[in-house]
Order: structure tokens, then C-alpha cells, then sequence
């Protein structure tokens, strides 16, 4: 492979290649071997700041992100959207110039709006990096799903992967199905009609409202965190009617190849998307994602922050 | 003494042996020396993280151990209960396992539920340092209170030390009590019936409540925090009253002896359980309590993380 | 220059000397070229701790200081009201105490009551820093004013600076007409009666009511926020009088002196203050003071740390 980096930022998994996204994967490699060792920290970033700017609140990705630039002996400043200037009436424009002039080298951005870091990135010199947007993108997530999947699995190509739950209100659900359409894996999503509707198919991916038709030919099943919060009522029919034709149920459990992968972003609910001992059982990888995501992010903000300098 | 530290977790001084108490507090006299050098940080858990998670706030606490595993070289993650996945109905344990999935290293835990840092013990790798569980125990308080009766009096064995106050909903009280009589002094509780019930002499302490009787004989007083919070109405008549019957006024403070040393694990209320200018005075080591602090949650980091490592 | 510095506190303009306030400059020069290097850290403060004490919320000016600290290599904690026990009903002088016993070396303080940083350092061994207290003054504000004006005129003296908007209830334009008259500019306060009252003229600074008059004359304009948060409705007539009378619109903008300096502490509030293109436009150097606090601040905890020690 000849691919090098050559983007200060990362947006989202649509805009990348099938090579960018493998180098990126490549890179992680590297990175996880640092997590075995003694002293876990590396000094590819030593001198340089990132700023965590979490305008939606998230105790993982931030920590994850947190970790992974500690690792590379970079120093971080948190701010969450109660304590910014944000509440003073200050634009996001204006709160990240400020934050760039006081030269912050990297910006690790959730936010509510879709397209809030591509905005930021066009006005930039400093490297940003898509924590989640609104129902948009999350592009580390899906690169620390992919990653699993081909430690996994050597490859992704051929793979057959069910995506169920929410997908018309998930950035996972697309960063996942860009990353893994580029890498020649089969989509399918599932779940019911009101959260996944047909105009999906246009980007490539099958569609199925029945997940006992699905789950026998599946490779890797994601299983998404069924979020109330961003969800209206029409959508959505009840808990107690989700499980019944959607969770991950023990019964359901046994419909799965014996080496299919159960993936799940996090934070599960128990007894919802998945039964308890399901998602503690041998199928499930939920645990190596978090640990993969870790490198993941190294991977990236030691990529990105390598161009931003 | 031969003792060698074993333990990968600080749950509770109920368990630890006198030989184990005494070697955290002589390896806490070493880390002491650090705190007077020019450069305060010394290499040891370089490279690990320390996960401070506390659902209930407490800034002395966290700051200290926050501080303690500075010096000692760790990077730190602050978890707090509002900005947490527990708000999104994570379980405690799910959290921590993807804590932990984070190679992190330690975790120091305040949780309102007694028998928390047990639960989490049990399941992780990684160190768990109780900061305090629900009414339970809050080890290194007790470890900084041992230290600073030992720095000021040489050594603890015979010495007669009197525990003031809200015993009944204290985790600081149960502490002191299994880690002072352990080491061999007399321990005498006192306080209005309500809060100090008979059943405690099962302990193998006294019971007092006139505190008028106890002052002239005590060696080391302790006055728990009034925590109006976690005490309910029926415990407590009044403010008043308790000032009057317990509060260490100026006027009871002549009843001390000479070499009497004052205690409190703060925040003080002052003019409640003692006397402004008692707590200013010379009896009260209440300064060199938080000093002492920060080498005994050092000694504790080090020894509890040398062992998960 | 023989100056030396002698201040373990930094608390206000007030009490400096003028040779003072440039070696703070000065100091600050030697700092602004470490960050522009690869590696923007220097050892100075190594294992020296700063904490953060901001009992009035600010991202900017927090993580300005945070920031600070870090590129000097000391250990940063970061301490808000809400989480402080503070609210625990503790005094303001046992938290210090109490952080000093922890051997912090530096307290920032944030604080909605003037003369609170005096009332701590008049108590503490260590360094304190104001980062604004009340109405009373916010001196490292003032110092990276001046330091972007010297650094854009090479020399304050005979510059005529006009500060406009909320002077009656402003800590920066107070820390402002201290040094400016220190460093022998000229001031002249613009702003409706109410909110620039006549007896500013005793500091020995001009009144005007007039935006429009002195705007052609004036070297520097620094335009302060309208702050509605602390103004009480009968100082201020409405945000539409306010930008009629007094907001530096497009209109205004073409009054200016072909090199007039405009600057805003921030946050701006876009087309209140400053029209939107003149806060974006080539008198601008708004962005330059936030590099500019950076370098300042290092040099504050640089010399005042180095007193403290």
C-alpha cells in the first residue's frame, strides 16, 4: 500500500477511500501493541494540545479520546458545553477560534448539529475530529467497529454484517455502513419500518424488518443503543415491542452462526437490545471494540495531528 | 517486619491486619519526603491511569487523590456521577468494565451504596481504591488519621482516642474504629444515643454521651462532620441543641489535656461541631490531617497499583 | 531595566509599578516564542501544582491559565463552584487552607465578590493569581491588553485609548485605566452616562458620551462586553439603543484611524459591541490578544510561582 495521510481532519467515513481507511486500520496495529507494554504512553504528540469540546454530553468517547492523546503525551483540556462561553450567547465559530489562537493543536467535536465539524474544519488550521454529529457521522466509532471486525476476521470483504435497531437516527448506523461498503462487506439493516425505511437502499445496503430471517446468515451483528432521548413517539412503538421483534434475545441467540461477532457501541441496555448473559457470552466482542477503540483514536489523532502540524 | 503488600485493592480497613495498616503507613512516611523536594514527582505508576470515579462529589477527596496520583507520575480521568453513562442507565459495572477495557489502571470509587467498590473488586483487574462507600468505609481516611496520630505521638498502642458525633451514618467513624483498635488504643464514641447506639460496643469500644466526662481523659478527640444530608429528622433535634451538648466550644476545649490533638476529616462547620478558634488552635492537627493525605493515598497508589500491574 | 520581581500575588494593576508591569511584558516575550516551537513545553514549573479555583464560570480564562501551566510543566487541577465544597457551606479561606496543606503552590482565582484573591493571599503561602474578582479587577486581562498594543506600537506612552461600554461594572476596564495611566497613555471612557459615570475623572482619565467624537482621535479602541447578566435594568436602556448610540458598527468603523488597534476581551457578542466584519476586519486584533494571554500568563506564573517557591 502507498496511501499516506494527507487530511488534517477527520469528518466522516463517506468522503474517505477504501486505502485511507485500511491505513488508518494499519496504523491502529501499531498503536495497540503501545497498550501491552509497561509504560503505555509514546511521545508523538508531546507539546502539542488537544481540546475535547463536547457540546453533547458523553463519558466514553470523551475518555477514550482523553486516554488516547495522554498516550501520545499530548495535553488535554476538557469543555463541555454547560461551562463554555456557548452559554454567553458566543458562536461555535467564534468559541474555536479563540481556543485556535490559544493554539490548540486538535479539536475533538460532538455536537448536536450535523455538519458542526466540517464548519469548524473549513475555518481551521487545527486538526478537527468528528466525535458524533447530530444523526450524521461518528467516524471513530465505526473505525473502532471495523478494526474489531477484521482483528476478528482477517478481512471484511465477503463478511455479511446486520446492523438492527434505530438506524434512521444513528450516526453509527452511517459512519458503519460507508466504512463498510468501501472495505466489500454486505449490509443489511434491520429493525422496524419506522426507523428503517426504504430510502436506506439507495446507498447500497439490503433491508430486512424481520431479524430471525437475518440473523442465521449473519457474520457480525451491531446492535445499536435504542436512545429514547433522540427518538420521537410516532417512531417508536415501546420497549416491550421492540424486544419481542427486535432484541437480541437468548432465544434468538441460538439462530447465530457459531462464529458470528455481537457488536454494540454503547453503553447497552441490558435486558433491551440484547439479553445480559448474550451480551456477556462468546459472541460478543463489546468489550474488544472499547479496548480497539482506544487504538483507533490513537491512530487518528496521531494521523491528523501529524498533517495540522 | 516482613509484611509484603498483596492486595490489589483498598476496600476497607475491616480486613487489613495490623502488620499490613502499619506497612502503608511507613511506606507513606517515605512518599512524605517527596512532598518537601523541590521536584515532587517521582516515576512510579508512569504510564498507568487512574480512573477517579465518584458518584457522590466530594472535591477534597478527589482532589487529593487526584494530586497523589500525580506525583506518582499517572495520568488521570475524572468521572463524575452527572456527566457519566450512568445518567443514560448504564449499570455500575458495565461502566467500569469498559472502563477497565480502557487499560485503565485504577479506580478510585466514591458510590452512596455500601459494598460498591467490593462489587467492582470482584469483577476487575484493575485496583479499586474505596473513597468511600454509603455508610460503610472510607479507608485512606482512617490510614490519614492513623499517620497523623502516629507523626504526633509516636505510636498509637495505649493511646485513648474519643469519636465524636453522627457514629451512626459515619463511614469515617467505622474506619477509625477497625484501624485504632487494630493497633492496640482505646476507643470511645460519643454522641447523642440516637446516633450512638449501644450496639457498637460489639466493636470492642465504649459508648459515651457526656462528652464533659470524656475530654479530660482522651489523648486524640475526632469530631465527625454534622451532615445534615444523610441524616434523617429523628436522628437529630436541631443544630442548638447539638452545639450544646457536643459542640467543642471554647469553654469545653479547657477540659483537654495539654497534648490533646484535635481531628476532623472536614469540611468543618465551624461553630457547630467545634469552636472557630479551637480549629485554629494548637490542639488541631486538622491542617496536617489533609497533608498527610496526600502521602497516604500515594503509599496506597503505589502499592495497590504495583500489585494489578 | 533592574527591576526584580518580588510578589508571590498577582492581584491587581493598581499596586504596580510601571517598571513592574514591563517586566511582566518583558517576562512575557521570552514566553511568546516558546510557543511558536515544535514543543511548546518548558520544565519551569515542574512538579509544581495549580489549581484552578473558578467560582464564577469561564471557559476562556481557565483554560487560558490551564494552558499556561501545562506548556510551564506543572500539574493542573481544575476546581468549579458547583463541585466545590463550597457548597458544602466550608468558607472560602478553609478550601484554600485546606488546597494549601495539599501543597498547591498556585491558586487562580475566579470570584464574584472584589477583594477576595487580597483576603487569600493575605493567608496563604502560596501564589495567588486574580482571574477576576467582581468588579474590582482583572489584571492578566489588562496585562495581555497592553502587551498587544506594545506589541503592535512598539510603545504605549502618548497612545490615546479609548475603552467603551460598561465601565461602571467592568474589572477589565478598571485593570485597563491602571496600567494604560502606569504606561503613560492617554484614556478616554466612552460609554451613556449611567454606565460611565463622571467620577471616573478623579483616575485621571477622560469622559465621553460621544462614540462618534472619539473615535477619529483614538489609537486603540477596546470595546468591552455588554455584560446583561450583571447590569441592572435601570443602567441600561436596551440592546437596540445601545448599538444606535454606541455599538462600533460598519457606519462607525470608517471614523477609525488607518491604524487604530480594536479589541474586545471576549466574548464578542456579534453585531452588539462590534458589527460582525469589523470584529473579523483588519483593525482587528482580537484573536492576537488571546495568543497574547497565553505568553502573559506564563510569564505571571512564572514570576510569581518563582516567589512562592
Amino acid at each position: 500500500m502507498t496511501t499516506r495521510w494527507t487530511r488534517k481532519d477527520l469528518l466522516g467515513l463517506r468522503e474517505l477511500s477504501a486505502d485511507e481507511i485500511n491505513f488508518i486500520l494499519d496504523t491502529a496495529d501499531a498503536f495497540k501493541q503501545v497498550g501491552t507494554r509497561e509504560i503505555k504512553k509514546v511521545p508523538s504528540l508531546r507539546g502539542k494540545t488537544l481540546v475535547n469540546f463536547f457540546v453533547e454530553p458523553s463519558t466514553r468517547t470523551r475518555t477514550s479520546f482523553e486516554l488516547a492523546a495522554l498516550r501520545l503525551s499530548a495535553d488535554v483540556i476538557n469543555i463541555s458545553a454547560t461551562t463554555s462561553s456557548l452559554t454567553k450567547g458566543e458562536t461555535l465559530k467564534d468559541t474555536a477560534r479563540n481556543l485556535e489562537a490559544l493554539h490548540a493543536d486538535i479539536f475533538v467535536l460532538r455536537h448536536g448539529s450535523a455538519g458542526a465539524p466540517q464548519f469548524l474544519a473549513n475555518r481551521l488550521k487545527a486538526s478537527v475530529i468528528n466525535a458524533g454529529d447530530g444523526a450524521h457521522e461518528h467516524p471513530t466509532q465505526a473505525l473502532l467497529d471495523l478494526y474489531t471486525i477484521r482483528e476478528k476476521r482477517r478481512q471484511i470483504a465477503g463478511l455479511h454484517v446486520a446492523i438492527v435497531g434505530d438506524i434512521l437516527f444513528s450516526r453509527v448506523a452511517r459512519s458503519n455502513i460507508f466504512g463498510l461498503l468501501k472495505l466489500g462487506a454486505r449490509v443489511t439493516l434491520v429493525g422496524p419500518s419506522t426507523l428503517v425505511p426504504r430510502e436506506f437502499e439507495k446507498l447500497g445496503v439490503e433491508i430486512s424488518h424481520k431479524i430471525d430471517e437475518v440473523l442465521p446468515k449473519a457474520d457480525v451483528v451491531n446492535l445499536l443503543r435504542i436512545q429514547h432521548e433522540r427518538q420521537r413517539r410516532e417512531y417508536f412503538p415501546g420497549i416491550g415491542e421492540y424486544i419481542r421483534f427486535f432484541g437480541l434475545t437468548k432465544e434468538r441467540a441460538k439462530l447465530l452462526k457459531a462464529d458470528c461477532l455481537i457488536m454494540h457501541p454503547g453503553p447497552i441496555n441490558r435486558g433491551v437490545e440484547i439479553d445480559s448473559e448474550v451480551a456477556d457470552g462468546l459472541h460478543s466482542v463489546i468489550l474488544n471494540q472499547v479496548t480497539n477503540g482506544l487504538a483507533v483514536r490513537m491512530a487518528v489523532l496521531y494521523l491528523c495531528g501529524g498533517i495540522s502540524a
